[in-house]
């Protein structure tokens, strides 16, 4: 729970540390925020997510043709999937940035913070209307007003902290230029629902023109990055105005805390893996009666029938876990997370929350065979992109320079070919699926499930070989000469332990 | 993320933190193990309280009535519920204590994890089984293979450990007596797994014995504590044998990582809060065609029309929101989950759970006058479970004296009265609410909606009504001599910031 929030050491102590610590920290009605912003984590990642749920529902029944509208209503419902991971990705980045300013908490703001998560949990319900309604205002209207309670609530938020200013970031509390501070923050935060204000005007008699406002507001920090670049390419670097380098350290420009893009990443992955086996319970449990008609009473033969499904199951989890933990490696030799390297994990993420959607497909649609090749590349194609994100994210850590690495991760460092290994494995593995189903189509789901089931076992093997290779790189060098390897070698040889 | 697993403070440096101590970290290729811990944490609370979704899904359509069948398939998925929520608590714990003694983690030992997880998540699929045919020997078998695969997996994480002295706790990796302390912790995690083995064996000429093992199998933990509790009032305190001392403090009398409590509990309010919008999402967006058929177009009269659930929505948030805060408020002042505390979090929190199914009763259910009353007095029910236990949490915590609890929450403490304010709100909301409704029986719903959307208010008024009467106390004094509570007022007036 003892998230590093302040800049102090001292006084991210928590639970057994010493008993004076934690009680001073209580006798001026305030708290840590760690476990209220575990909450928000949790809460937020699992709401972004949870809306795949609707579209794995969708039924198809096998004999049913894949109609036009059934088409219409999956189309929907990832429409709805994307467009709420979205917007729940850029509140919870606000939300991170919120708090990076307001350090502590107290009761009326643990309450406010609740308020704000109930009103950013209601956002799926309006996409759902604005979706199946696209041309109808209230969809839009409900959606700004949710931004707009949002905002209020964040004002209300940012007015109270800056009001008792022990609750704040102990940097901005000390500063001289505290109203500065908080009318930045103020501008900062209301920025998105005076936008969401001007869409709902619009909404009244010229909707498409919301729909851009819509869309602005959620690439709002983007379009500010790429115009402060371009303003930087064409003017040249400027030099920042004294007091303003200070403001600027809390904008969007600064990297994200590392801690929270774990935590929100967490609780994705938890909840794809979770997904899966309610599928199964609530639908491959047999019937007591179609036991004893189909299957004589025999309830293994009834199991076996839909053997597949258990099949995909442990396979997806695998896949799910596995990718898990390629993330949990990268992190721990990530330091800071920019924003690019935001924006490339929310996108792997994303695809990450369609793998149930890859589940369903290849277990449910695999009876007929008309499409089922097309389910095992759906399924590959969102497999190869949710990993090939997280690769580009660690690329992108290794080209913003020492900052964002640690040493042994970075070029010719100890652990840099292992961790390349390691995030290469599902993008390859994925292509190679996807090549095989295009020579071999008639066995895509046999080749599917066997690359899933094949993957835990390469990233065991993984390491063997990257062992093999140092012990024969260790004995090469005096036959040979210097390999271009060897320094990368002996570099990493002090990091393996005796082999069992 | 940088929970404190260590003893040494120096170790749980992290993030921001001095860069040598983390490259040391890295060099000996273990890492510290917190977020393979808040992964797991979330992953267990998900699945713990996921299956609260086939109940809320049991079709009951208004005109049928509530016959045999459905009443049959509802028991069968609330025991399934209930089943694999004491069966992954149980498990959760099992894991905490394990991961108290393997302090670090390397990529074998989360790779390892990994499998246990995926396990655990498949138990729910056992159970149901299970309970759709009770007779059949299957659902058994699976249960025990799951069972038996858990221990062997965590077999493995021991003798992994045990075999890398530098991943356990420090404690035992530097003391003398390290293969008694493998033979313990071997003994603990064996102990479930063997006895299942028992069962499985049974489960084929005898099923109920195989029952009545599984049984022991969950309650283990109490029935050993039960015993080791009667063996000391029958024969006094025992001096335990020197090494003895320090074995048992991984035993299982051991209070629970508060850390690990939270993290868990936080899990299972996020994703309770997150099923209801779920619920809403996709039952509750009208159909495009039947808007224009039976609304004549407005979009606005058909949703006024499911109006009800979008009150009892937002009631809901506010009322697992509020619990959690409440919860939230508690952990402040608690030091210590003793496994008293542990044993109430838990049936807290499967009450918490079962709220999804007072918001579908409410909002469902509610058009059938027959049913209409007893489905607010289950709610009122669920919600008065769910907050008094919480309630006993704090008794438990005040009866074991000073370690458990911080002193300002104490008999006497500044924040005393405050906290038993904050805890007994709900259990008197709803105790309140079931009797209206036997009174007013015919306005059951408006009563319940009412409770709901009245207690956050009165967790506002709480704060001000203290510090009113605060303020009547500290006048008092003066004219009639020191009333019983000035003590407490003194202690507490320091603690209230200026008013705004």
């Amino acid at each position: 729970m003892s998230r590093p929030r302040t800049p102090e050491p001292a006084l991210d102590v928590q639970g057994d540390s010493p008993k004076g610590m934690r009680d001073e920290d209580n006798d001026d009605g305030t708290q840590h925020s760690h476990r209220m912003l575990n909450f928000s984590d949790a809460l937020l990642s699992i709401i972004a997510t949870v809306m795949i749920l609707p579209v794995t529902h969708t039924e198809i029944s096998p004999e049913q043709q894949f109609d036009k509208n059934i088409q219409k209503l999956l189309a929907t419902r990832i429409a709805v999937y994307l467009m709420t991971f979205l917007i729940v990705t850029v509140a919870w980045a606000a939300h991170t940035r919120l708090f990076q300013v307001v350090a502590k908490t107290d009761d009326t703001l643990a309450l406010l913070n609740l308020a704000c998560m109930m009103t950013i949990t209601f956002l799926p319900f309006t996409f759902s209307l604005m979706v199946t309604f696209p041309e109808v205002a209230l969809g839009i209207l409900l959606f700004c007003v949710c931004v707009i309670t949002i905002g209020a609530v964040q004002v209300l938020i940012v007015l109270y902290a800056f009001h008792f200013p022990h609750l704040l970031n102990p940097q901005i509390a000390r500063s001289a230029h505290r109203a500065l501070y908080r009318r930045h923050v103020l501008y900062i935060v209301l920025r998105g629902p005076a936008l969401c204000f001007a869409a709902a005007g619009f909404s009244l008699f010229f909707y498409p023109a919301s729909y851009l406002l819509m869309a602005t507001v959620i690439f709002l920090p983007y379009i500010h990055k790429a115009a402060s670049w371009c303003r930087r390419r064409l003017m040249g670097p400027r030099e920042p105005p004294a007091h303003s380098v200070e403001v600027f350290s809390f904008d969007l420009q600064e990297p994200l805390s590392k801690e929270r893009v774990e935590a929100f990443s967490d609780g994705v992955y938890a909840i794809v893996a979770t997904l899966l086996i309610l599928d199964i319970c609530e639908n491959n449990v047999p019937d007591a009666k179609d036991v004893a008609e189909r299957f004589h009473g025999s309830l293994v033969a009834a199991l076996s029938a839909s053997g597949p499904r258990f099949l995909a199951y442990f396979g997806s989890f695998a896949t799910v876990g596995l990718l898990w933990f390629a993330h949990h490696s990268l992190f721990l030799h990530v330091r800071k997370a920019t924003q690019s390297m935001g924006l490339l994990n929310t996108l792997s993420l994303a695809f990450v929350g369609g793998l149930p959607l890859a589940y369903q497909q290849t277990s449910a649609l695999a009876r007929r065979p008309r499409d089922e090749l097309e389910s095992v590349r759906v399924s590959c194609a969102i497999i190869f992109f949710a990993s090939v994100f997280q690769l580009a994210m660690w690329t992108a850590a290794l080209l913003h320079g020492p900052d964002t690495l640690q040493p042994s991760a970075r070029f010719g460092g100890g652990e840099h070919a292992f961790m390349l290994a390691k995030l290469a494995l599902y993008p390859c593995a994925s292509l190679l699926a996807f090549a095989c189903t295009c020579f071999l189509s008639r066995f895509s789901v046999a080749i599917f499930h066997l690359t899933q089931v094949a993957v835990p076992f390469a990233f065991l093997l993984l390491r063997l070989l990257v062992r093999l290779a140092l012990r024969l790189l260790r004995a090469l060098p005096s036959l040979a000469g210097p390999a271009p390897d060897a320094q990368d070698a002996a570099a990493r040889a002090p990091l393996l332990p005796a082999p069992c």
